[in-house]
């Protein structure tokens, strides 16, 4: 009964995402939904992401944390719109808490929205929000064995940023061992191997993220 | 409505947690529910302690993980009982699961078990599974803003562990500021620094467990 009840609250919000996903379609804007444990870097890559794109693309955020707005404050700083959800406790974002949002926005005047989740490596993985696709980050940190240990984000991201590679030196990680790993679970990652604190490696995510954004707004 | 079936989900799973509870008062066993992110060090923290504590104080395992048997494979490898839960894509360990792995061990010839949940800074800290306290450990590499973020497991925690303090001098992060900020959340937590790469204080640790663990069993 247990399993069911799980079961009805998925197929729910994947209808709910469906229907956003309809929405962000019909504006012509394209959105990604970025997922990590907590403290791998979302904000961080996010700051940097707006940085290096805010001439070229029009950037929208929504922040996603169980309580506070510290995120949402960074992100506000760098003058784009950004609307912070706080789940109260709940330990991901759904496609209703997304709904909620879109009165806050004119999606008119955006070229690209992101998802910034609740930290945790599980539970948003299993709930879609009206995404084109979704991406995770994984701090060289944590190790080499996560992508075995929660497979379900690797398999259900379009792509791996793996930050914190200024720390390679002082870690018993092997770069070649985590993207190894990460395609066993997933061969069709698009992998990109950065530092957000030094800047190494972020050109070509700019890049990659720039192709993915639609061009053509319906008129 | 939701809102309802998680109540009464939680509600049994604290009757299922306290007649676990119930079961290692009478066998005088201290029970902890160790927690963290993915990859701060909950796996070599136990290694380290076993290594340190064996020839004085009985251990066992639990390990939690969603799938894979990676962590009770290193702990087996140390000589002592270990038993692995897969969760199946759960996020966390609940009381029902503990009770299932009872009939792996022999309780009487153990002093203190250990229950090294699912690596997720959010849910585990909901489901009590009849532990005598909870410990997190805190990787410096997460930064400053998780105790304000990730209220709940800071707050359930008797224990709080900063691991990986050998990176801090290649960190943007104060030592003091997590912890004033964990101390804000809950000024009741005890609080170790340590790396479990260097060993650099693990011994005030081990020290501090040792008293935790119930002298004199029940005839």
């Amino acid at each position: 009964m247990k399993i069911s009840v799980v079961k009805n609250i998925l197929e729910a919000n994947d209808r709910i995402a469906q229907e956003n996903r309809a929405i962000f379609d019909q504006k012509g804007l394209t959105v990604f939904n970025l997922m990590s444990s907590p403290g791998a870097g979302k904000t961080s890559l996010l700051e940097k992401t707006i940085d290096a794109l805010k001439d070229q693309v029009k950037l929208g955020v929504i922040e996603g944390d169980i309580q506070s707005s510290q995120d949402a404050e960074r992100i506000a700083q760098k003058g784009i719109p950004v609307v912070q959800i706080n789940t109260g406790g709940a330990c991901h974002l759904d496609g209703n808490m997304i709904r909620d949002t879109f009165k806050e926005f004119n999606f008119d005047d955006l070229d690209l929205l992101v998802v910034e989740n609740v930290g945790n490596l599980v539970c948003p993985a299993e709930f879609k929000v009206g995404e084109d696709f979704k991406a995770m980050i994984l701090s060289v940190t944590e190790g080499e064995d996560k992508p075995t240990k929660y497979p379900l984000m690797f398999h259900e991201s379009k792509v791996l940023i793996i930050n914190k590679i200024d720390l390679l030196p002082y870690l018993d990680v092997s770069l070649e061992t985590i993207k190894k790993e990460a395609l066993k679970v997933n061969p069709h990652l698009t992998i990109f191997e950065v530092s957000c604190k030094t800047g190494q490696g972020l050109d070509a995510w700019y890049d990659w993220l720039k192709e993915q954004v639609k061009t053509g707004r319906p008129a």
